[in-house]
């Protein structure tokens, strides 16, 4: 593994501008000369990774010159002769990425050179202002984002420089940049420096300003000695600041090193046997579908020392990730709205982030049968509200009046219909919704209020795709299992199979539902799903045919129809909703996660007008009284409604969602042998699984836009060991199931890195 | 009333600029040229709030003498004669309230002369670069921020304008501000324009560039005609601009006057009677205490017309107003949490702004009981989390093992203690530890799981504090009440009548506990109260020496005390929470609503060690087995960090809160005969609270902290009619009581307009 973050010994600072020519390169200078005279210090470093003016430009060469220490070391990684902006100085600009990787691997050559106790300093000095473009166009401040370099801000102090001063340092702050120090020439005429000291003192940077260089001198070598001697006059100055940034290094590090301790105390984590947590990982910052984690290194190597690594998402932080952690899209639709309206009140009021996502679902997800939405905070209590508009409706469909369902609870249970291992959230009404489990066995309040069909689950193995079929279902009460070789297959109606099954299906859901519903002590209210995938029941993928016929049948009995879309829903599948892959629609339906790109807490539940109306009526009390403050919070609306707006884009135009469909493309059933698109598909790759699925350890695979599972043996091993692209893997275990998941984002590139690992560990794994 | 908004036949835009000297006036000019050929503009007007450097420079005269049009009104409100920043150009600077005001008046001014149908245009020319002072030293951008105009930005061409534009939209775009053009002068050397084109293609703006203006000629008249010529060879471009400016502002109109309808159809609002619903709230944005809203007019006046409008926050939007709405302070801590992390994976891990918020929580609400802290994320989870450790709890206490709970479950029923009257939340858990009521009475699910005792309230009466007493609890089964002169007397347990009544609350609940505790059918798990002041439940303020007793005897068997602190928690009631008032400490507490100062939802649940250590155990079943997706979501932490330090700010060092607080001490009780600070106190004007008491009217007053009620015949005059201060009051009734509420930034001014108008429309009330 290679090192490219700041450690204990080793600080790395990148310089910003506020605009062009505001002296970036002569305080780098001033910083590194001052550190050149620490006898601490045994290595320095200048990085400039983009220079354009070259050669008659060379910021390199001139803190070579200035700084003039044996201890220093320059590099240039780009050069371009026209002294405009890097996007127009080439005609071949080079891929972000390559840039990037040549930056990291500068550095990690730094750390190599400097060994691990020698205290040495980077200074990496961008070009142009914060929100310039690099090569290829991308903001430099974007580009740079994913080392998060802790920032040292030139302003400007000239009329108008505290605007682009503040600006600019607002565009840095909200990419989730420190800035420790703001750094910029004393000006007497506008004294900029006073105003912004008092500015910025709510802030954790320091400010200061320093004498402006001599004007420039024609003559060359009068210029370098006048700069010479601004240099030695200024060096107090330079001092000060190393001093203050030195201060603040090692303040962030104590911080970081702190955490693990005070974490253990104080922090009451959800769904945790706190005795088992032997290990705290602190999580520094996060990018795409990185974390950068702060760790105890506990290898052979370096016992007990910290370090800073990335780590791939693997479990796309609780399934929220869509659009990878610190999009800044996303991040400026949040401030707008915040800017715009913070929080206001929603009921008979409207604001546009809420109606416009709501049109957005309605025209989405909730085509062709939701004309209402009504918003809560998350996929818990968006299933409470689906579950109090079910059970009114199948009052109402019954023609049972209030009065009469009143004295009728007493006499009858209000129950549900489900599917065994199915979860469905943590607040009561969502936990009574689901059998009994894990999750609730140890809840006082819990209480199984519905009856759970057992369903047949779908799983690879050898290269077939194998249909369990459950002994209760059987006639025979047998186990029975059958397979087909394509993915596709399981949701083809007309596969030869199906109407056999259908009939197996047809008849053991008949006969159960005939029993409940004629009971004298119980009336069903509704039927509630996880439509394909059961995610925290253990990442089960049911038979299609099942469900299908499961809902028919309900159907006939006014029994309203609930999916549970708040992990199949919005793309994680690969499709719209859990919803398309099923062919069928619910009466009403939730989302959360997805549903904000994995930034902040939202949840929507969809339903029918015909559901609607069973609320409304001459009294206050016929409504449906469930709110919570934050309904409709304006931030949460504005960026799911740009989440939306980019899965479909990545849907529509993804060069890689392209490719990854067309390689689970199969040809079986064309007429004409060319490629069909298939209804089921994955990021991860078609090949790898299969062999997975060939491993004697495995006992299934299974697959489904960015979320597959894996056996659990070797979770440890991922989190500890690094890909080949020098990354380490954050996987979470689920019960004896582990799963690998991954954004809407993730790069083919990064998910090749994840499966050869997954594989090698597997094969290693004992 | 008088109007200083758009309105479909008056558009006002105001143009920030990215930097100084990039063409401001100029295209101001341009365009109020270009609209002085339209025949339908009947009027022109343009604002320069702030002159600097005249009258040398003078942007008015620019404007008025290139435009050259008898319809075109110019006017200058300040200028000052350094040509500096406005900030350094005064020592005597006007405060930001009478400057707005002076803007407003100019506008509604304009509206006046310009007659309801007559077409106009205005535009607002401000000072600098965007984030640019004022006079008193507030950024510019912050200071328009009430009036959100639609924004002109001008851009720059010059090496660094990419940079400087982006960063200046992104400001103005982190507050709200919607900008509907940038323009920015032609360059062919670095061809800003082309890569800002390209940039600003995913925004609702559009960009021009236009050719730069001559060079400036030494000769004043030969400038001037050169100039002439530049306005006349550009003046398709102007036109070009403007139409473009005309479609997004008739556009931005249509979308306002459809919401209303398409509302009506697809949303489904929290608590409401949609039958009910004649009219909804369009609120276009907000700002402090402040929603700008949208409505038809239906005054005898103009009806039918839509009018913007300022309307009063008086529900604080349900309650969860701290800092005001659009607060730039939580809108940056919001961005920069949003740009580090996203949101990222909680068990077993930890980020700073979760970290940091536990620390300030319990050094806050905790000190001196709580030690850890649990995320979720409103306040019904926050309650369902609280109830499952205090059930678990007490049956540790009680040493019964999770084997025989199981067993005992099917025999007795676990339930807890409350307060009729109390609400705690929508999820069926938070509902279940209600008493029966008019929200829960029509759910399937609910089931009340409790006793409840009926408990003795406090108010305001002629004057005097009454507490009355219901029949359940004196031993004579009578209702009691009595009075006493001072509200913290209240809160006094010295106070003389206090000994007697301890007596009687004691009796009475002991006898209840008693009797309870032995039943073989219930075992009785928790206490749980909202402390001192009943929300949801009709703003009721409880004796809280009857809390006390109450508390006392409960912990006497064993049975954990739950605060619900949501609604009174963080100095809602002038205090850090109302555990503070009521001189009790808890075991678990749930904080959320003005936890992250009004923007997002997050709710935490404070316990102490004692109760976390009952989660502790070899299984993973032992554990709370609890959590939602965006558990400890890094920007709601880093916003309720942010409005945890403001508030605590406000208590130490507002001159607002410390006038507040000294009108509500008193001297009863002090030997020297000063005054004492109060233990309870309140923004409301304790005059005007007496005298509303004195109504006959009115049955009575409560007022503590920022909430007050008041009878509800007055809130739909409230809402239609305008305060001196020309704004409306927008409050929601509670059942038969409207509360008025405010947050703790609201301005003495603007209370005494609130407490003016509430006066007059009881008074005048049939």
């Amino acid at each position: 593994m290679s090192v490219y973050f700041p450690t204990r010994s080793f600080q790395i600072y990148q310089t910003f501008a506020a605009n062009t020519n505001l002296g970036k390169t002569l305080f780098s200078a001033g910083l590194l000369r001052a550190a050149a005279t620490h006898k601490k210090v045994s290595k320095l470093f200048y990085l400039k990774p983009v220079q354009t003016g070259y050669p008659v430009d060379s910021d390199a060469r001139f803190v070579d010159s200035f700084v003039n220490s044996k201890i220093l070391n320059t590099r240039t990684l780009y050069s371009y002769e026209k002294p405009v902006s890097p996007h127009i100085a080439t005609d071949k600009p080079p891929n972000d990425k390559d840039v990037l990787s040549r930056v990291k691997s500068y550095i990690a050559e730094c750390q190599i050179q400097l060994g691990s106790n020698d205290e040495g300093k980077l200074i990496l000095e961008t070009a142009g202002g914060v929100n310039s473009p690099i090569m290829s166009g991308t903001l430099q401040c974007e580009f740079y984002r994913p080392l998060r370099l802790p920032t040292i801000l030139i302003g400007d102090s000239k009329l108008g420089g505290i605007s682009t001063t503040i600006s600019s340092f607002e565009a840095l702050h909200l990419r989730g940049y420190d800035i420790p120090a703001i750094l910029l020439f004393h000006d007497t005429e506008y004294n900029n420096f006073q105003y912004l000291k008092e500015y910025f003192r709510k802030y954790d940077t320091c400010i200061h300003s320093i004498s402006p260089p001599p004007p420039k001198n024609s003559a060359a070598e009068k210029d370098h000695e006048n700069l010479r001697d601004y240099f030695s006059s200024t060096s107090q100055d330079f001092q000060a600041i190393l001093k203050q940034l030195n201060e603040w290094h090692h303040l962030r590090f104590d911080r970081l090193e702190s955490m693990e301790k005070k974490t253990m105390k104080k922090i009451w984590w959800p769904f945790t046997q706190h005795q088992r947590v032997k290990n705290v990982t602190i999580i520094d910052s996060a990018h795409d579908d990185f974390m950068i984690t702060f760790n105890r290194n506990n290898d052979s190597e370096g016992a007990g020392q910290v370090q800073m690594k990335e780590m791939f998402d693997a479990c796309a932080s609780w399934w929220t990730q869509g659009l990878g952690h610190g999009s800044s899209k996303l991040s400026l639709a949040a401030s707008y709205a915040a800017g715009r309206y913070g929080h206001v009140i929603f009921p008979e009021c409207i604001h546009e982030p809420a109606l416009d996502l709501a049109e957005k679902l309605l025209e989405g997800v909730g085509k062709g049968w939701a004309t209402r939405v009504f918003y809560s905070d998350n996929g818990s209590t968006a299933i409470e509200v689906a579950l109090k508009m079910a059970l009114k409706t199948n009052l109402k469909r019954n023609n049972i009046k209030d009065e009469d369902a009143i004295k009728q609870a007493t006499e009858k249970e209000f129950l549900i219909f489900g599917i065994e291992g199915s979860y469905h959230g943590d607040t009561i009404g969502a936990m009574d919704a689901c059998g009994p489990n894990v999750y609730n066995e140890k809840v006082k309040w819990y209480k199984p209020r519905g009856y759970w069909f057992e369903a047949p689950t779908v799983y690879l193995k050898n290269g077939m795709y194998l249909v369990d079929i459950p002994k209760s279902i059987h006639p025979d009460h047998t186990n029975m299992t059958y397979s087909v070789p394509s993915f596709d297959l399981i949701f083809n109606q007309d596969q030869p199979i199906a109407s056999d099954l259908v009939k197996i299906y047809e008849d053991h859901i008949g006969r159960i539902l005939s029993s409940c519903i004629h009971s004298n002590k119980y009336q069903f209210g509704a039927l509630i799903l996880e439509p394909i995938l059961m995610g925290a029941g253990g990442m089960k993928l049911v038979d299609p045919l099942f469900q299908r016929v499961l809902i028919d049948e309900v159907r006939k009995n006014k029994i309203p129809v609930i999916f549970d879309e708040v992990f199949t829903g919005l793309w994680r599948l690969g499709c719209r909703s859990g919803a398309d892959l099923l062919g069928k629609k619910p009466d009403i339906a939730t989302y959360a996660k997805l549903l904000t790109g994995g930034l902040i807490p939202l949840a929507t539940t969809l339903t029918t007008e015909s559901v609607f109306e069973n609320f409304i009526g001459s009294e206050k009390t016929d409504a449906l009284l469930h709110g919570h403050s934050y309904t409709a919070h304006p931030i949460g609306c504005s960026v799911a409604r740009a989440s939306l707006d980019e899965y479909e884009e990545f849907n529509k135009n993804s060069l890689h969602w392209n490719t990854a469909k067309s390689q689970w493309a199969y040809n079986e059933n064309t007429s004409d042998g060319s490629n069909k698109e298939p209804i089921v598909w994955s990021f991860w790759d078609k090949e790898v699984v299969h062999h997975l699925s060939h491993l004697p350890k495995v006992k299934g695979v299974m697959t489904l836009g960015y979320a597959s599972n894996a056996s659990q043996a070797i979770v440890k091993e991922l989190y500890s060991s690094f890909t080949s692209k020098n990354f380490g893997i954050y996987a979470r275990p689920l019960g004896n199931v582990v799963y690998l998941m991954t954004s809407h984002i993730t790069s083919p590139t990064n998910i090749r890195a994840v499966e050869e690992k997954l594989v090698e560990c597997i094969k290693s794994s004992k």
